[in-house]
């Protein structure tokens, strides 16, 4: 069914239905994956946001709630017919109250993420997820997702922060889940259900999030590595060492050598591995660590270290990470992100089965990510219109999945399941466990009306 | 029905089926709820669980865990007649494993949550939640109920430190939920859903716990204050300051009167409020944030304020607050240990109502808790055979559950609902949420086998 006529209790510029308009909201960042909507909806209000359910319910249509679509799983994006109603959250993007004395912020979900940290910054408080995405994803998105960012290890995650929900459910009914309390222990935790839940559970129209005191000082180290195992070792030792970095992270040498190329940084190129390290909190305490782990580092065998010497180039050295998504996606014509996510003992072993599989399956993949939370992000290069090229992808996706799996891992860190990784869920939910998903989406949207064909099938 | 027969798989002394011995089982720390089981069983492995619960199904008995029962609300007395069988975990008190790469530590339910932190402590590492019963209660318990402590505003809660759960089902089914990954978003996230449900969605057979580097520095002040709104000023001041110290707790005049007649600490009884703090840390982070909050609380007009001069020093400021429960228990035959919990900024607000309730029902009440975290435990000291008094306190309960939720609170920060709080929960979900509740339950537990009658009647 392809509906033109748009909900009458929404203004005409609330609504696209023109197949040109919907073609922008038939993929999100993930490759390899479209379809057309039905229409899409720019609700304003929560009120709307239920009336908007309850006419796709009535309609027939299903509904696909979405941000800035910058996921990466295809969670975003319309299943596989076009009946779905993209119900896209972006103009409810208020900031609607802050409030120091309880150190919470509470946000509409269309809230660009970086966005929040703008606006608390001037009162000392800080909001530490940070995907990479934050420049234009959203908070409401980040929700859906339970997103990380490079802070993790320290820092947690989304869920983290999340304090309270508004949720529109599928029967159009508004709850609201949590409350400003630091404990609340009534009842089940329907909020961290629905946290991660990737849009299947309901809508989520406003969240209070919660603050912490922003770090008074920082410093970032750069070290290189001719060995996978050295930089390993550095990230073993710090943990052994007592100490929790915010940010540990990691590029191959594939991917150093394409940051390099694209962003002219002046890194060396001829070694294995690169770790970033920044540290925060107390300058005392941050000097300490930073000198600790440099010491660490050098005990290690790094070919070189580099400090910081100021905001500019502590931005430089982070950008080696952080321009590592930009630089290799220009390598080939289809970029595939990948999301594996090991216990941090096990990611030598991981690393080495990916550049491994990269040989046999004859793959261009880029390594990079989170090694302090033992997340990774192998990104493979390829041609979705080369097909035969395309099957050696897929058989090495299973190759990697199988393997995060037998190293006690999980297929998903911080992306989601979304479309792209459905059919490897259950290889993860082994157990009844898979059933108890399906139990509780059926218990809260019985007639699959949200997002349905996301995360698993029903 | 009162069973007398054992199940045949385990052996005589895994088994109570004695009234005498049944006595014991018939009531946890909370006052006034007493109900005998039909039978106790101590299973000693999760396979021994899964058969525990299929024998009873057969048998038409419902299924009541339980640790040490120390809890406070009725969670683990059998709801209201004998076909109980009582599941006590604390046989299944095995620590399984600690993985210092990872940071984690494997036990089973009934490990004596203080044994966690003796275990890990020669390593540096801390597991931070502290239940003011740790001593005594197990960390299955803690997690049934998602226990706080006196260090939750800077550290969080049970919940914020339990990775993975190994979860026997009402079917006998065992699922695995979870993984040792700092990371992960694959699927719902069901572990959140157990945390917490105190005992009404499955057994909880094995736990993986998060750890942290222990910090390497602390320290404590006591501040003693003529105004319950100068305390209140410090706690506001020193989070306006951005300082987060890991405990921020508070006892009232009538409290610390009854502290001071049982322990004898040399504290003046003439003021209206104690505020004892501590910060822990870097160590020159420690000391700068002593040194600040001692001027906070000066300039906040604090009579008297304490430094700690040595760890048995400090130890001696906190036993003000640690045998505040102890010392007010011994007034009157009766304790009722409350758990109300408010947004911090509501605290003086709740504080001066509580005592208003007291005079206006002629009830002594007691009140301390956790100020950092807006968690107060206004503990009512009556004699439960007084038929008239107790009708006051029961009105007494209502008014201060009222007045809680007023200010956008709930009725219990660390304690849970159990039986005790079950009549309350409707006000606080007083959306739709308080069905989804029950359709959770439902799908997890269709025959309401595991802890029926608790947190709210399916």
């Amino acid at each position: 069914m392809n509906l033109k006529k748009c909900p009458d209790f929404l203004r005409a510029d609330q609504c696209l239905n023109d197949r040109e308009d919907l073609t922008t909201y038939a993929f999100d960042g993930t490759a390899g994956i479209r379809q057309l909507p039905a229409l899409v909806v720019f609700p304003e209000s929560t009120a709307e946001v239920a009336d908007c359910i309850r006419w796709a319910r009535e309609w027939g249509l299903n509904v696909v709630t979405r941000g800035s679509g910058t996921g990466l799983a295809g969670g975003s994006v319309p299943a596989d017919s076009n009946d779905s109603l993209v119900l896209c959250l972006n103009r409810m993007n208020r900031i609607l109250g802050l409030d120091v004395k309880n150190l919470t912020l509470r946000v509409e979900p269309g809230v660009i993420t970086q966005k929040i940290n703008e606006h608390i910054a001037p009162h000392g408080l800080f909001y530490p997820p940070d995907p990479s995405s934050q420049k234009i994803s959203t908070i409401g998105g980040n929700v859906a997702n339970n997103s990380g960012g490079l802070r993790g290890l320290k820092y947690g995650v989304t869920r983290d922060y999340v304090m309270a929900l508004e949720v529109v459910l599928a029967s159009g009914e508004i709850v609201r889940l949590g409350n400003a309390c630091v404990k609340d222990v009534a009842g089940y935790s329907l909020k961290e259900l629905f946290i991660g839940s990737e849009g299947t559970l309901g809508v989520v129209t406003e969240i209070l999030l919660k603050l912490i005191p922003a770090p008074a000082a920082k410093q970032t180290l750069l070290a290189t590595y001719d060995s996978m195992e050295a930089a390993s070792a550095t990230v073993s030792a710090i943990i052994a060492a007592r100490i929790v970095p915010c940010t540990m992270e990691f590029i191959d040498r594939f991917t150093l050598q394409s940051v390099e190329a694209f962003a002219k940084l002046g890194l060396p190129t001829d070694c294995e591995a690169v770790l970033l390290i920044e540290t925060d909190g107390h300058p005392q305490a941050v000097q300490e660590e930073a000198a600790a782990m440099t010491d660490i580092a050098r005990a290690q065998g790094a070919l070189q270290i580099q400090l910081a010497r100021d905001a500019a180039h502590a931005e430089q050295l982070a950008s080696a990470r952080r321009s590592a998504f930009a630089a290799v996606a220009r390598i080939r014509p289809t970029t595939i992100l990948e999301d594996i996510t090991v216990p941090r003992s096990r990611l030598v072993e991981m690393v080495r089965f990916v550049q491994e599989t990269a040989r046999q399956y004859d793959l261009k993949i880029a390594t990079f990510g989170h090694f302090g939370d033992g997340n990774l992000h192998p990104t493979i290069l390829t041609d979705e219109k080369d097909e035969a090229e395309m099957e050696r992808v897929e058989q090495a996706l299973e190759a990697l999945f199988q393997k995060t799996l037998e190293l006690g891992g999980t297929i998903t860190g911080e992306h989601g399941v979304g479309l792209a990784k459905k059919k490897f869920l259950q290889k993860q939910f082994n157990d009844y466990s898979y059933e108890l998903l399906k139990l509780v989406k059926h218990s809260v949207d019985p007639d699959n009306l949200l997002n349905p064909g996301k995360i698993f099938d029903v």
